[in-house]
């Protein structure tokens, strides 16, 4: 890679960081509709950012909710053509105040910046704004053609997407997909990601009257609403961890003796993984290893539960409604359609018919497998090891990249999943954080990788 | 009774409750902190009110919680003597967009007066002072000797009331306690409430992790919290209604045969009862009528539930803690305590190995049984038929008031119930009332009762 690159990138760290602070002090939670125009505003700011470094094209495509930013550089005609996708929005920040510092006033604390979206994506997504700066901004062209497509709705299951790739086949042709927004299996051990779990998200409300009531007054007479839920809920999953829906697993393709030898291999410490998560015990499905339960085998998990009285003290309410957030992730072969399906069935059998149920499909994604001979999956361990100074593992994450799928479907484009996250980055939590050393060397493999790309035959 | 008093009473409807709206406007919500001032304000509203209707002594006095009202008229040396208590705190209003009119500006509608305390208990409360006010403003005397005992933290479970009474014989030496802070039967069918049912309060809080997680990432490897929680609440009663707590049933006094053909009698309609709830199917202890089962069987019942991500939209969270509020409803010969210690040892027993469990006992209290055969029970009956012009039912309520089983055992004193509420007021939920009609013929009956205490030999 030409000097001026490399050097433009190892002497604007600091400089890098102050750019990127003002990405993430950009409240764009795409769940929450009062954030609307924050969310607005951060695809402009990317806009205009990627019009500053040099992009040759940068527009903001409105869709029936957030927007969708497009940028382009054509410059290298007969090269190969790069589409990074990337997501401008991020998750909400409760609980608030488990935060050590204000989730969008970006902080740099022990080496990493602690702000939501840091890891998860804007931190991931900036890292290659600066690769692409260093070589516009030193040598003024790119090695490979390259468009980008950011979404503002990757958190709420990128609604608007597919219809946005399906009607814009042409503008978004190419060769490769990269997308950067995934973790590394370790600190040090950089990782290609070969697989992701799809996802199937719904909430169900139960009424089991039409006014909260006393409970003293009707408690034994009526049904209980989150006494009802509680019972469903229970039958999700079997005391081994199996989940009880009828059909669930037809579809799942399951692990071969090879795949579960290459996860064997990964230095995953359970012991210490429980200890750092603050577990008391590990529990999940029988018959498989904690990395193949959170990667490779599907779940179902209650994302959020709410009935009744929830403050400070001792209200004697007998709740009208209770409600849960519940989500499956699905493994490789199963449609989130069909299991869907399958979910609606089984919480219409099992809610009993003193309640009133309502049952919400909120979205989902299709799980996704790449092939570790492919051609970009090889070019990226090789930018990888540029960066990182080592060779990557190849991983699978329990995580949902719909878009992945979407690619691969509509556009027959296949996906490199090239990540500088860490698993402990507290995405989606509170304290969410980037490791500023991976920001660094990724940057230098992102510009890498670039020039890998375009020695692909 | 003599003429000026009902005089007094009959010509003073719409100002008895201009005043009403008075006191209904002070938000003493004993269960919130934020709220403490005007806990105390209002104990301020009720002592300036006493000495203004003209009792002899009224004043405030402190606790470790919130302040406790005494008053008191004495002008009947050799005569009965009544301890009225009541309570001047009110429930939280949450969910307040539930509420049609504002829960502090208390409004007329449908011959009804809405706000949060109206019937629970300050209308009832209110009630009293105004009996009382009719006699010392027309004859310049009471009947009995009267003391007024209101406290500001029943709604929180009367932390500081046993002390007070226990360290105050002397002070609250009476010959029986009037309390109304009950409802009748239905409308138009006045009751005195000769049982009441007993709480023992927790708070279950899980940990299943240090920081919220990422349901993608950690799915299925570690537990779900709200997952535990929901399969420990599963096991706290099994399908036939029945508490699956060890020892739960063993003080419980079965009904009589004798007290199962009373239950019988009352003008109860199941389907219109659940109607009106908007219950789509009643639920409840196999084995018993709805009536038993809400006022006679004991139960328990979830308060409330929170875990995760519970706004709106669809976060992909795993949530480190779930919480549930949950209560069980007494009967007599059951004693709270007890109760409360196999409710801990069996949720402990219950609670998996991978979840951190902190149980917290908020509040309880016993449950409470009068004989139907007491002199001042024969009066209240008698003063009833006088206000509302047919003779009352004896009904049991499923609510309730440990301090009648407090001043049975402190201070020896027999109690008796006399609520105008109805079933329909919606005390501890959205748009809460006090039925206007009730609450005149109300205050003709309590000055009837004073007259028909006298008597007794």
């Amino acid at each position: 890679m030409q000097t001026p690159v490399i050097d433009f990138i190892n002497t604007r760290h600091d400089t890098f960081i102050d750019e990127l602070k003002t990405l993430l002090a950009i409240p764009s939670v795409s769940a929450l509709p009062e954030h609307a125009g924050d969310v607005r505003r951060c695809a402009e700011w990317c806009r205009d950012e990627l019009i500053r470094i040099g992009m040759q094209r940068a527009e903001i495509n409105e869709t029936p909710g957030h927007p969708i930013v497009y940028a382009e550089w054509l410059g290298a005609p007969g090269g190969k053509t790069v589409l990074f996708y990337g997501h401008y929005d991020v998750q909400p920040v409760d609980p608030i105040d488990l935060w050590q510092t204000p989730p969008f006033e970006a902080t740099v604390r022990d080496g990493a910046l602690f702000a939501r979206g840091s890891a998860d994506d804007k931190g991931q997504v900036f890292m290659h704004f600066k690769a692409l700066e260093a070589y516009l901004k030193t040598v003024g062209a790119l090695p490979v053609n390259f468009k980008i497509l950011l979404e503002g709705e990757e958190e709420v299951g990128s609604k608007n997407l597919d219809e946005f790739i399906a009607s814009h086949k042409d503008l978004l042709a190419a060769d490769v997909v990269l997308i950067s927004d995934t973790a590394m299996f370790e600190r040090g051990v950089p990782s290609i990601c070969y697989g992701l779990r799809g996802l199937s998200y719904f909430q169900i409300d139960l009424r089991g009257s039409n006014t909260d009531l006393h409970s003293g007054q009707f408690g034994g007479g009526v049904v209980n609403p989150a006494m009802a839920l509680a019972n469903m809920l229970t039958q999700l999953k079997d005391r081994s961890g199996r989940i009880r829906i009828p059909g669930f697993y037809d579809d799942v393709v399951d692990l071969t003796e090879a795949e579960r030898a290459e996860f064997k291999k990964l230095p995953f410490n359970e012991k210490r993984w429980a200890r750092e998560l603050g577990a008391p015990k590990l529990f999940g499905e029988t018959g498989y290893s904690t990395l193949e339960r959170i990667t490779a085998r599907p779940t179902v998990e209650i994302n959020g539960l709410l009935s009744g009285f929830t403050g400070e003290g001792a209200k004697t309410v007998l709740p009208a409604v209770a409600m849960a957030k519940v989500s499956m992730r699905l493994v490789p072969n199963q449609h989130p359609e069909k299991i869907g399906d399958l979910f609606e069935a089984y919480i219409r059998d099992i809610a009993p018919k003193s309640v009133e149920l309502k049952l919400t499909r909120m979205h989902g994604g299709k799980a996704w497998k790449a092939s570790l001979d492919n051609p970009y999956v090889q070019a990226a361990g090789r930018a990888i090891e540029f960066g990182f100074g080592k060779s990557p593992v190849y991983t699978r994450e329990g995580g949902s990249i719909p878009v992945v799928a979407t690619f691969q479907d509509i556009l027959g484009l296949p996906s490199v999943l090239f990540g500088v996250g860490l698993p402990d980055d507290r995405i989606h939590a509170p304290n969410e954080k980037l490791d500023l050393d991976n920001f660094q060397r990724g940057i230098v493999a992102s510009a890498k990788l670039y020039e890998e790309f375009s020695t692909i035959a």
